[in-house]
């Protein structure tokens, strides 16, 4: 079953099939581009999300990550970054491979239906052409016999007519006799006009057309198979990422599994343990027994009572818990 | 190793440090909750690209579906709104079993949080107050021991001295007694004061802080056993998906695949074959022969030259290949 053979008298049904057909890739070339414009604007709000949360070189978010529940959240980051970039290749290979592809290929393909178009109109005008002589032809040769039939009436009846001469009478029927002869040669004209046209016309209907049709045709199961090896490309695209992306996944999963709540209790204390002891009993000083007067009324070796443990106080000199000064609550 | 016996006195990094860990939860929300806005706008996206490309109820797209190659486009915007919504269950889940959960459960830690410094701060101004109460006995003690001395001076000065009379003596004596036992009574105040302070320090050191330290300390696990949770969630909220987003890749795929180009040729074929003939060889007029020369002038039965075979031509009665009018060559 082809065009050639079963559509031979649906030129404009295959002119307006073949170019739906090119509209159809054109369509999805367009497609396939707004989605690359979607996956990059999505890729590009994901970096900025990553790049907003990441922490500044030195900032106390960095200093934190010594905590892995703080550290899971950076690593979580840089595993987005990692995702991220997966969404661009998929968005940058659908351009190449799709689009770009796709639109040069069909570049070539409408220049191949416009020279199969062209051809078909090119044998068709040649065939109208070749008709036009032919009709031509045959109107001259009825014409020309109508001529020679009114030239032999006429011969005949000069030859019937008593007052006629013998010359008039030769005169007649040498007349009707060249009349015929002329009719006689357009005859043959109009035979071979159309022996030439019959010939052209089975030429155009069995041999040309059928071989533009049939191009045609095959132009367009080409296109189709380009086409479909286009939309299988649109989901491989992103399969063929799926397992990175599915990698990236996992190691966010194992992020979260490798925070240790009870480690990082004990991160807290290594950094942070003055190693003093906790205040023993303040001791009872007997005046009675004549201690040091002075002494009372120094601040040295004297109660000042409990130490801003909350760390409210903004004073300097009552904040004991200050990291460098190392100053417990063994001084009481 | 925990807190309460560790960081005893590092009160203000417990406090810092649990604050840094709530916001580490609300900033970890705040970073989920723009991923899920990223999603939705994505998704949005999506749907308007499928939207905008699926074809109109009744519409030449629509009839054009009889066509493999256009079929399988629309099954790829079917496939392509199925991904869609697996996107939106993406943001979907996120916002409800992270932004949600966690925003709810960051409530009750910062109250609890604020609970246990509450009961920090009281404990501490309920010693303070107890260590003023020790030491404005400890100084009425050490003036009242003060003035007893100076009248036990004051009665050995009389009794010393020649002038003064027995009752002088026996005043001052008097005098330094009384004194002595007001500072005897100070001191016995003050010892109790001090056991006091000492029975409450020791609570508030061994007993009171610790426990409020290690309730932090738990608190502040539960929160990050919470987060590591989240953490997971925010992949697997993802991965859960993916085997349906394989699904719908693959059924792209399957679509591009099941594209058949010969078939399609075909079924052009079956909607616009007109199942006429091709013209045959255009007889011979002979007007020699006496043919019905009337016949020659009418427009029925005379090759009347190759018809508009490439629908250029927008007169309506040269178009034979109208598929409604089912006129072919075969009327020449």
């Amino acid at each position: 079953m082809d065009w050639g053979t079963e559509l031979w008298d649906q030129c404009d049904i295959i002119d307006k099939h073949t170019q739906s057909g090119l509209d159809l890739v054109e369509k999805y070339v367009k497609f396939v581009k707004e989605r690359t414009e979607i996956e990059q604007n999505y890729a590009k709000q994901l970096r900025n999300l990553t790049k907003k949360y990441s922490p500044k070189r030195g900032s106390k978010e960095e200093q934190e990550c010594r905590f892995s529940n703080h550290q899971a959240f950076l690593d979580i980051l840089n595993e987005m970054n990692d995702y991220t970039g997966q969404r661009e290749l998929i968005a940058e290979n659908m351009m190449i491979n799709i689009c770009i592809e796709l639109t040069k290929y069909l570049q070539e393909l409408k220049q191949e239906r416009k020279m199969h178009l062209s051809e078909a109109k090119k044998a068709q005008q040649s065939l109208e052409s070749t008709y036009k002589q032919l009709d031509n032809s045959k109107k001259r040769f009825e014409r020309e016999w109508r001529e020679a039939e009114k030239a032999a009436q006429c011969a005949e009846k000069t030859d019937q007519d008593l007052n006629a001469t013998k010359a008039d009478v030769e005169k007649a029927k040498q007349q009707a006799h060249m009349r015929t002869h002329i009719a006689e040669e357009c005859k043959n004209d109009y035979a071979s006009q159309l022996q030439k046209y019959n010939k052209e016309q089975n030429q155009f209907y069995f041999t040309d057309m059928p071989l533009v049709f049939n191009r045609l045709q095959d132009m367009d199961e080409r296109r189709i198979k380009k086409l479909a090896h286009g939309y299988i490309l649109f989901a491989d695209t992103e399969r063929h990422v799926m397992p990175i992306i599915g990698k990236c996944l996992e190691g966010m999963t194992r992020t979260g599994t490798n925070v240790n709540e009870r480690n990082d209790s004990v991160v807290l204390i290594e950094q942070h343990k003055s190693g003093f002891e906790r205040p023993g009993d303040v001791e009872f000083e007997d005046y009675s027994q004549g201690i040091n007067r002075a002494s009372s009324d120094s601040s040295l070796g004297t109660p000042k009572g409990p130490l801003e443990l909350l760390g409210k106080n903004k004073n300097k000199t009552f904040r004991l818990f200050n990291k460098k000064s190392k100053v417990g609550f063994t001084t009481l």
